[in-house]
């Protein structure tokens, strides 16, 4: 816990810091079975029926950027979080809290941007909430979108389902919704090269559920905390480690010249329309057929693997054949990223 | 719309403006049959069974009030909201934005309350979500819950099922959670004589549809808006008037007194642990004590009555019989009251 026992902005990063709230104060109170695992989405047995359950809370600053805005990506967030639990998103909440004095036709934007999302997803948004804090008790509009998805017959995923030799296969290029964020709020001049790619992969998801069942071992969108965050939490959870190497990493060149120049490891940065697959050995090559063929998957390449032995810990081969630790973000980088 | 086109905290008040943003910009661009039913929950099929979804977010100011805090209240007000909709409450998520400085402690202190009121009612947080902004871009902590409900074979609610001779109960005094968080903003004596309502309906609701089925025409929970406010949407669904009697309300005598020093009427201030339920005449007074047999409706009254003809109108007889109208509250009155 931070020194001071208040709240720092690196609790929300998505990495090192977020990760010790939330065992050392939400598990320690709220824990339980389901919770504790710390899957993208609770799976409940409805009936007959397998449901998935998910929640998010969005604050991205600013509320617009190129390639999306607040209400996109709430909604393409929690539809991802269903889809990477080998779900098919059926319905959605919004709520929304609002700062007075918030003009009326922002909001209405932001709406019709969420409403062409549901519609893009062919799916609805039945309930919601809407209050409203004095000026100054918000930052113009937050939205909490939960969701409900219906659990593949043939997916069966799960950090417990990962082995020695499976391929880790990245859908696109990285690092694209953070550094466009981080760019937009910098003043850079290329940030109109760059644009989020806060989007659904709900598409790629349920194609290569479909096609190799339980060989998708396991998946997780790389939100906060990037790649790096990602593959960590799946080390941590299957005591084994990770290798991947830099060179088979697909990156915009835009992308990586403003990570460089702001000083950022393009691995720690947020992806909003990614999707990173655990698959077997065996099919990984079919599987990254499937992403290609996918329109937001085109980019998509085998990184690395699940390593035969050795300490839980993620090692990049990096492009002049060194190796380094890709370490669990510490999380003060990006605020408000999401 | 409001003339400036920019949320008022009037937007945030259940009242005439609420609904007015809801229809005009929220509808307008995210409506569906679902949605525009403005019911508590949704409820959504899912195999052979039905489930009611819903969601809502708390802001309230402050985060801890006599009788409860934003932690027991983000349960309280989901499971009741899936309780009044017919529903036995199964599963909630919970996210979370923290201000940048919160203490630590004062969050644990919150969840440990969210964790006692999930555990009396025997179910379980099973997703949520920690988002964190910069000091100044929320004010300490917000809360949205989520959750899903088993709708109860013997359930069948709605408004359409509301016909004239249909008597109206309140499960007890009004007024307590509105007017215990008025009192401690204006800093009020008797402040610690009232005591917020924060609690489950599930017991009274669950209760009412097992022993009388579909009497039970309709349930909702008068929160933001209070009474005034849940009367006026039946009337205006239904196309019939409501006849109350001020005489039946049941109203703790200080939050009587802090109303009518603070100028409020105690009919438009928010409740956070009583149910309105709209029963059919024959089963009302079995209906009553059934409420009068639980914990939390020891005060329930028959209040009146569904007009057999006349305009949509809620009409109050007062203690002096005279007959004024009760009107949708505008929504200035309690800003951030949960």
């Amino acid at each position: 816990m931070s020194a001071n026992n208040k709240i720092l902005l690196a609790h929300g990063g998505g990495g090192r810091l977020t990760d010790e709230l939330i065992r050392n104060v939400i598990l320690s109170t709220l824990g339980n079975y389901s919770l504790n695992k710390l899957t993208d989405s609770a799976e409940i047995k409805i009936g007959q029926t397998n449901i998935c359950f998910t929640t998010d809370s969005f604050v991205v600053k600013p509320l617009f950027f190129n390639g999306g805005d607040i209400g996109k990506l709430a909604v393409c967030g929690t539809i991802n979080d269903l889809a990477v639990s080998g779900s098919k998103p059926l319905v959605l909440s919004l709520s929304l809290i609002l700062e007075e004095g918030l003009e009326i036709e922002v909001l209405r934007k932001v709406l019709h941007s969420a409403a062409r999302a549901v519609k893009e997803e062919n799916i609805e948004i039945v309930c919601g909430d809407t209050k409203v804090v004095e000026a100054g008790s918000a930052d113009k509009l937050f939205i909490n979108t939960s969701g409900i998805g219906l659990k593949l017959l043939k997916a069966d995923i799960g950090f417990e389902r990962i082995t020695a030799g499976d391929k880790i296969i990245v859908s696109g290029t990285i690092g694209d919704h953070g550094m466009t964020i981080m760019s937009h709020r910098e003043g850079m001049k290329f940030e109109s090269e760059m644009k989020s790619d806060c989007g659904s992969v709900a598409q790629i998801c349920g194609k290569v559920i479909e096609a190799l069942g339980d060989d998708i071992k396991f998946m997780r969108d790389p939100t906060r905390g990037g790649l790096a965050a990602t593959l960590n939490e799946i080390v941590n959870q299957i005591e084994l480690g990770i290798e991947i190497q830099e060179s088979q990493i697909p990156v915009n060149p835009t992308v990586r010249a403003a990570a460089d120049m702001l000083g950022f490891d393009i691995l720690e940065i947020a992806n909003e329309g990614k999707v990173v697959i655990v698959v077997s050995q065996q099919k990984a090559q079919k599987c990254l057929e499937i992403c290609r063929s996918c329109e937001n998957g085109k980019d998509a390449a085998i990184i690395g693997e699940v390593s035969k032995s050795g300490e839980p810990l993620v090692e990049l081969e990096t492009k002049i054949k060194g190796r380094r630790i890709v370490q669990m973000p510490y999380g003060r980088e990006l605020p408000r990223i999401c």
